[in-house]
């Protein structure tokens, strides 16, 4: 130890005062939730207990979020996580998007194939086992490796042990890795979904909106062996209204934030990123609508990959609005300027973090150049239809196969092979016009964005994109899955004599797309990792380890009040009612996406209009968090996050608690539908105990 | 140990009384030379330490042969053989191939970028550590894996211990494996060559014919450090004239015999094989031929391939009429049907080897399957070109490299990599027009075998091949040298994200090309391996073990006796001379392929024409073979054996003495030839050890 008195600059220390979080900011794995803002700030206690309970009743839904609501593994999300399942479900003659589903009893709950759910049971601290694996004078690329290596074997080691889908998290851009340990199950039925109509009532327009009036909600059931699963750590039903200003918590998996990022990585992301994925969803919602448009059975099968779009495409357009509004980017800017000046102004820190932004700059730089061709091949967007990933994933699986775990792609070591399998060998239902349109449609803007390869002349030629697409559409025999499982079985060799026309597709195009992924992990992500990870050391040794990490993925609690807020001087309260449900149908004359489903129609005599249905609260989340159960002190379920107001768009990047606002549907108003509207006896039973 | 009396069958009895050696029969391994015949035929006395002077005295060169004959490193081999080097050494302004070539000094002896001769230094058996290496219970395909992962790991622990490059050679069809060791050499100059019509005087005509006039040698020096190696075990020259009914012996590196083949892979080769390549050869023939009309540059620069093609293509025409002769299918038909008889008639026997034979013949259905695509992609046969070789090897020495040595393809384990990086990175010159038109004739080719396959109709579309070869060859970068260095040293992601048409056609072909070779490996090799070690077995058990194995590209020994014979009723003397020469050249008006080079038109009067030119002897050779010297009883040079005549061909499957000959150009024609037509005191001075 250094006994000299430690030296801080004055500009250090006016940071340390003038950086405390922004009000309720904070997307908090489960073991780094700052228990003392919570006590000081709402004198909650969050005991290892209560928080334990809260993650093993959380479930991991796809990408999103979910809860466990009765001892019996009720689960629920989200109509809109659902969705995909639901729509799988359905067909030409039963549409269980239009009609809704409730299985009055066990026996009638609708089998999911293909899905899978996980509960994380453990978080272990790992950030010593990776940092070890680094050596000293290692390339950002070699670290890099060894990183990937050092995660594959503590994956491979921890499921082993325990028997658990182990997966290394990446925190702070690289400063810490946790450990998850999830416990998966794969029989999942469907019990209730209401209809499209009300679950998405107010559509595309309504999205991202408040006040709101959806009943975003659906209830599924895991089976172990047959048998409703046993879940004792569930979410009880809330038991007293909600009000202003109650605390209330969030636990959900919240996919990705870019607080940490630095300013040159957030210009990138307006100046390159968002503009070239904005334009990209703009098309494909436009061929989406179009093909909806050719008939009933057409709108039916593009109606979940169309609100899917949809809602990704006003995200975009909402978190880039953060990154155009230049408030926000000089707040950014003079952040980082200060930060670096501290870092500057003490020669150790300058010494060991004093280029990291400079690097960080020059990455985005080796990015721009990647950024587009990476989008097109490894990110697929070139080749959109299910069967080109099916037919990328069985080339990959068998060629990764071949390899040790440590020096596979990440998604092909063994920690990640059941799971991919799955999705791999899922029945879910393909439209064949649909794939063809969508994928004509991608292949003419490859032929735009990347018509001078030499794989794009080869595939296309002078020929229409839409005849290509429908020559490999029809010619593949992916649709069954016992032929992609056949693929899986009979390995390389099958692969490569195979005359699947997208089979060789996928091995036409994949040289340069891991061309491209390679120098993307070399050129761009390693420096990233490497020199964020120095960023946020500092941030730590100047600011404190008090500041939350980016989303990634993964659990994480948030917390916040019930709170109303003003929009353009017009105050908005916290919560909607029934009341307010009826009347913006009205005022649309009850036309889609305004329509309400026949059952509200004749049911609206008997609902309590002025029961509660939607509300928001100043919690923190991100897409992810939707299905994030959300509760209040005493953990009991109160609301079901589905949404996040247009104002909380730009929080991807900086949050502010002013008009920043999650929207969940109110535990109440989920009672008074099930109630009245559905006549669900068993399943209120169920989730209120009261048989 | 049974001690039952062993029961021999009387079939078996027979069996082992009728089938001696077919009297000269036979490439020995150096290890394995049968003394006892050599003494009770010849009394000959072959003792470890001559055998071990002509092994050290023998070169590797190339796939083919050539000896030390000075202490100086100096190598004789056949012109023939050295032809693509001395080609690559001629330019527009000087022809090397129409000139000729002496270096009067050390210092004008023309350095040969790309060459590699090796010199077997040990052998080794293996045999049991190869066995060992297959466990019970495994499928033909998991033995080969094992094999072939033995060989790779014998390989490379032989070569670290003795710094020697090691490869382990498969003899009797698997029935016992041995190492070999070789010192390379890469430093190589040439010293002396005659002019190419001269060495090859009756061009495609005489080949493989007697009598013949050619003179087919070239010298070639090796410098280690700088300096001519010191070579002191080398051939002296002969001493006194060789006489009819001389033994004479040959070394060298016979290719590959068929004579241990079962008669389901003799049809194979016969029905299939065969036709198919003797039809690609023509047609190449036809394109070399076409490409030399079109003027004096075009012709110089076709000529060594097509002396090779024409080799080729009379070679394959001789090999499949020993197929197609009744009497010699019938011979092996019957040996083939006693030798199963008597397995079938032993119990041991039967449980142990009877299947081996069905096996192999259903292996030979699998390979018909196989065999055209496997020819058209993995062996290159659709894309004749060195541009495509070179991408080739490229593409998969970035991906081999990534693999475990025992995974990796043959040809990339490490024990090979040094020789293939060498040839990859060799400076040859290269004519693009040339390799435009072969490579548009056997796209030409592959879109009408193959034309159905998804990576043929991308690559040519409607196109004509000739606009694709150009585009191709025009396009790639890889005519320099550095350029290919570039890959090697950049690896995989700079070569999946390469722009290099060649590169990417490489690409495009190669996962149908590594797939057809996999099946091809455990479908095919694997079968005839694994069963054909049983066949050789039950050989062994009812025959003996002194059965000389198939060539396989390796150091073997072959010797007989120096001696006439008869061709239609023609007596035809063992040897030729200068005098036959001249009039086999009046006779054809002196025109091509019978014209004789200036310096033989103006010295002929200076030429003892009575001296010994070409010879032929009994002794058993076969392609390879071509440069071996031949040695007399002492040890002594007396011939370098370029060829066989047209009746050796199908000794390939069956020998016979009565008029099978190798072909070889006699110790004192060369003399005579040196000495009054070329001048070359300081070169004579040297061979004959007179300064």
């Amino acid at each position: 130890m250094n006994k000299k008195a430690v030296f801080i600059p004055v500009a250090l220390l006016v940071l340390i005062l003038l950086n405390p979080l922004h009000g309720d900011e904070g997307l908090w794995p489960l073991n780094l939730v700052p228990k003392s803002i919570l006590k000081s700030r709402y004198n909650f206690e969050a005991t290892p207990e209560w928080l334990t309970h809260l993650q093993l009743s959380s479930v991991r839904f796809g990408g999103a979020s979910g809860s466990f609501v009765s001892p019996f593994g009720l689960v629920l999300t989200n109509h809109h996580v659902g969705r995909g399942i639901i729509q799988n479900l359905s067909t030409d003659q039963r549409d269980l998007m239009k009609t809704g589903f409730y299985a009055r009893t066990r026996g009638e709950e609708l089998k999911c194939p293909g899905v899978e759910l996980s509960v994380l049971q453990k978080i272990e601290d790992v950030t010593g086992q990776i940092l070890a694996a680094e050596k000293p004078g290692m390339t950002s690329a070699e670290a890099a490796e060894a990183r990937k290596s050092a995660f594959a074997s503590l994956e491979k080691q921890g499921q082993e042990r325990s028997g658990l889908r182990c997966a290394v998290v990446q925190l702070y851009s690289g400063g810490m890795y946790h450990l998850y340990k999830y416990k998966v199950y794969t029989d999942v039925r469907l019990v209730f979904a209401p209809e499209f109509a009300i679950a998405k009532f107010g559509g595309d327009p309504d999205n991202f909106c408040f006040p709101r009036y959806a009943l975003d909600i659906c209830f599924f059931r895991i089976y172990e062996n047959g048998q409703p699963l046993s879940t004792p750590q569930y979410l009880k039903w809330g038991t007293r209204d909600l009000e202003g200003g109650d605390l209330v918590l969030a636990s959900g998996n919240p996919g990705s934030t870019g607080r940490l990022l630095t300013y040159a990585q957030l210009e990138f992301l307006r100046d390159t990123y968002y503009p070239f994925l904005i334009e990209d969803y703009q098309r494909r919602r436009a061929l989406l609508q179009a093909f909806g448009r050719l008939g009933t059975e057409q709108s039916r099968v593009a109606l979940a990959p169309l609100m899917s779009v949809e809602n990704s495409l006003k995200a975009m357009i909402g978190y880039r609005s953060g990154l155009l509004d230049e408030a926000l980017m000089d707040k950014k800017a003079e952040a980082e300027r200060d930060l670096r000046r501290a870092v500057e102004g003490a020669p150790v820190l300058k010494r060991d973090y004093g280029r990291a932004w400079d690097e960080i700059a020059a990455a985005q730089k080796a990015y721009a150049v990647l950024f587009k061709p990476l989008q097109l091949f490894e990110q697929g967007r070139g080749f959109d239809s299910v069967y080109f990933g099916y037919a990328r994933t069985i080339v990959r699986l068998a060629e990764e196969s071949k390899k040790p775990d440590g020096d596979r792609l990440k998604e092909f070591q063994d920690a990640n092979l059941a799971s991919l399998t799955r999705r791999l060998l899922s029945p879910s239902p393909i439209d064949d016009n649909l794939e063809i349109a969508k994928l004509a449609g991608s292949l003419a803007e490859l032929r735009e964005d990347a018509g001078t390869t030499i794989e794009v002349r080869w595939l296309l030629g002078d020929r229409p994109p839409e005849d290509v697409a429908r020559e490999l559409v029809s010619g593949t025999r992916l649709k069954e899955p016992g032929v992609r499982k056949r693929y899986v079985d009979q390995g390389l060799e099958a692969v490569y004599q195979s005359s699947d026309p997208m089979i060789s597709l996928a091995l036409l195009v994949d040289p340069l797309s891991r061309g491209l992924r390679a120098s993307y992990e070399k050129e761009v992500e390693a420096v990233e990792v490497r020199n964020g990870a120095l960023v946020t050391q500092a941030l730590f040794k100047l600011k404190g380890t008090s500041i939350p990490p980016d989303a990634t993925s993964t659990l994480r609690l948030s917390f916040g009040v019930v709170k109303g807020y003003v929009e353009n001087g017009v105050r908005i309260p916290f919560a909607t009612t029934f009341k307010g449900l009826y009347e913006r149908s009205m005022k649309f004359g009850d036309k889609p996406p305004f329509e309400l489903p026949e059952s509200f129609q004749a049911k609206k005599s008997a609902l309590r209009l002025d029961v509660p249905l939607d509300f928001v609260a100043t919690c923190d989340s991100i897409g992810g968090n939707s299905g994030s159960p959300v509760v209040n002190r005493k953990g009991e379920f109160v609301g079901i996050l589905f949404d996040g107001n247009i104002q909380s768009l730009p929080a991807r990047f900086v949050y502010s608690d002013e008009l920043n606002r999650s929207v969940m549907v109110h535990f109440q108003g989920i009672l008074e539908a099930l109630k009245k509207v559905y006549d669900t006896a068993p399943l209120l039973d169920e989730i209120l105990g009261t048989k």
